[in-house]
């Protein structure tokens, strides 16, 4: 069955994006791989979950100390055994990573502690929501040997964002040179107080920020970035006066290719999906555009890929032709002690940057 | 007759752009508003001149040191003479404005001097080279109380952009927030020496940067703003060192809007126009695309406007339906001595602001 990427928790709302693959590949047997999932805060834990089991994983355990988030996690994965406390996990030896989507300010202890007690980590996109956070984060690692792993959605779970990496590295568009991303959410209604807190979430480049840095330092080949310039603003949500509803950054990588990205909260009611989400990169001998959700009033389908180059112009609509590698690799990487699906200092890095991008911010609305 | 506007020459050389109006509405009679062309360097003097006898304009003379090119010029303007020498031009009363497209660093000083001699000055973009001139420019419009207008050709010349400004004017997406351009031109071959030297061209963002800052003061109604951070590279020409095929900037206007943009000479050959050039313009109720010389790989066709906001998405093709109103209004300003078609100020702050991009540039190819 050819499935929608929107189809599983509703097309308009991004915060429950849960992708399912058109192509389930399992990388290992059953219960060779064992994941528990905890902090249920954010609902990309579905999408988290359902990548790792769709590439092979066993889910044993669910915990979060609010039941009725248990419960409705239960009626999706009912393999899972709701854990009375996080000990369950924590001393269960079965379990090799918790999967993870705290509010963003506990991401980074949580999965200290995680990694203290033997597992592998892999927590929702942001990270973390400061650079002492960070550094516990990659100290930990170093000690414990453990994987601090992040779900980095809009190009690990995006089929076109995986048919524009495998497009680059066939050299269809030559050199790098710039990637440029814009990545547009929904506010809408019903998001939990943490949402609004810059404490909890860390602000806008912090937050959504860290999916644009991260698709740059992958696209563009780079292991390091200098922020050139980056901005916040609240331009249409005063109600909420530590809300972000603008962000943007520029960066120089340490190749001299170049990023730049806009985020926002201002999709407006009329889109038919959650946000009109691009990322265009410029090579030396072409271009690659990608309309990762939408073909804006042309129908409600994504993963549109535009390619141009010295022989011409091309589309390419991959939804549900592609897949979503990374999970198998993370779960190979897990059992093998390999670097395949995403290396951890290109994990911490793209972190770095956007804290760094946040911090150095000018505040554009007064 | 529904006109194409790549038809007259060409659509895959940007430098001879040369639109004409499908909808031609002279607001003078003939010998009202008398014209010169001198300097024509650039093929853009023919788009100039297009949009000035459309909307009225006598073209009288024609002068440039080069037979050739006046030649040329005299095949699709024949109703012009061949000045002797530009004195022919300078001691004519009749001649009210003069139109030029000199190598960009003589731009400033041909000004003056028109102005001097009483004619109001129409200039391609970019207007100056050095910050010097433009403010010699300024005092010698405040002197002679003459015009010094520039041909902004991918806003005035483009009827999607057009109906752009017709729209943020009609509040079809509230509050614009922040205009996000990418003017990628072809490189091509057959290019004058002038167009590789700094001291001649000024630099990619002085050079196609201008059009850029241009349309983010007026999109998004600022009379000034600062420039947070700018990039120049030479990614791919290394045989010509001071030539730049990369640049971009990013603003903070005064009223809060900001603006990214691109520039590149890398368009790659596959692409059927010149450019892909897009304008996308957010605001706080929705935002338009502009598609501006293509839809890409979806036929050679330019001028589509995407509009979403709270009511829906939106498509409108809109080529040979807006016309250019541009050049009617600047003739009746030349006429009446009002400023509806482009403010002075207007003009001159998106050359001082393309020029001050262009000085703190970072270098990022080495």
């Amino acid at each position: 069955m050819k499935t929608n990427q929107h189809a599983t928790f509703g097309s308009r709302d991004g915060m429950n994006y849960a992708p399912k693959s058109a192509k389930p590949t399992p990388v290992c047997a059953p219960g060779e791989f064992t994941i528990a999932a905890m902090a249920l805060d954010h609902g990309h834990i579905y999408g988290q979950c359902n990548g790792l089991i769709e590439a092979g994983a066993t889910l044993k355990w669910v915990y979060d100390p609010d039941p009725a988030k248990v419960e409705a996690f239960l009626r999706v994965f009912p393999q899972a055994v709701a854990a009375a406390s996080p000990e369950d996990i924590w001393n269960d030896p079965d379990v090799q990573l918790v999967t993870a989507a705290a509010v963003p300010s506990e991401r980074g202890p949580l999965g200290i502690t995680a990694m203290e007690h033997g597992k592998h980590y892999f927590t929702d996109k942001t990270p973390f929501t400061s650079l002492e956070q960070l550094e516990a984060a990659r100290a930990a690692a170093a000690r414990t040997r453990r994987k601090y792993m992040v779900y980095y959605s809009e190009r690990l779970h995006v089929e076109s964002a995986v048919y524009a990496g495998k497009l680059i590295e066939q050299g269809a568009i030559g050199r790098v040179v710039q990637v440029l991303g814009t990545g547009p959410h929904r506010h809408g209604k019903g998001r939990p107080a943490w949402f609004y807190r810059k404490e909890n979430y860390g602000g806008i480049l912090c937050d959504i920020g860290s999916h644009q840095i991260e698709q740059f330092l992958y696209f563009a080949g780079c292991s390091d970035a200098s922020v050139a310039a980056s901005k916040v603003g609240n331009y249409r949500n005063a109600e909420h006066p530590e809300f972000e509803d603008f962000g943007d950054a520029t960066l120089i990588g340490d190749n001299g290719a170049t990023c730049y990205f806009r985020v926002d909260w201002l999709t407006p009611d009329g889109l038919s999906t959650w946000g009109d989400g691009r990322t265009v990169i410029l090579g030396t001998d072409g271009y690659i555009e990608l309309r990762k959700y939408i073909d804006v009033a042309r129908g409600g389908t994504g993963d549109h890929v535009f390619l141009v180059n010295h022989e011409g112009e091309f589309q390419f609509d991959v939804r549900g032709q592609i897949g979503f590698p990374f999970f198998g690799q993370l779960i190979r990487d897990c059992l093998d002690g390999t670097e395949n699906a995403m290396t951890q200092e290109h994990a911490f890095k793209a972190a770095e940057l956007c804290l760094i991008a946040q911090r150095d911010a000018v505040l554009v609305t007064k």
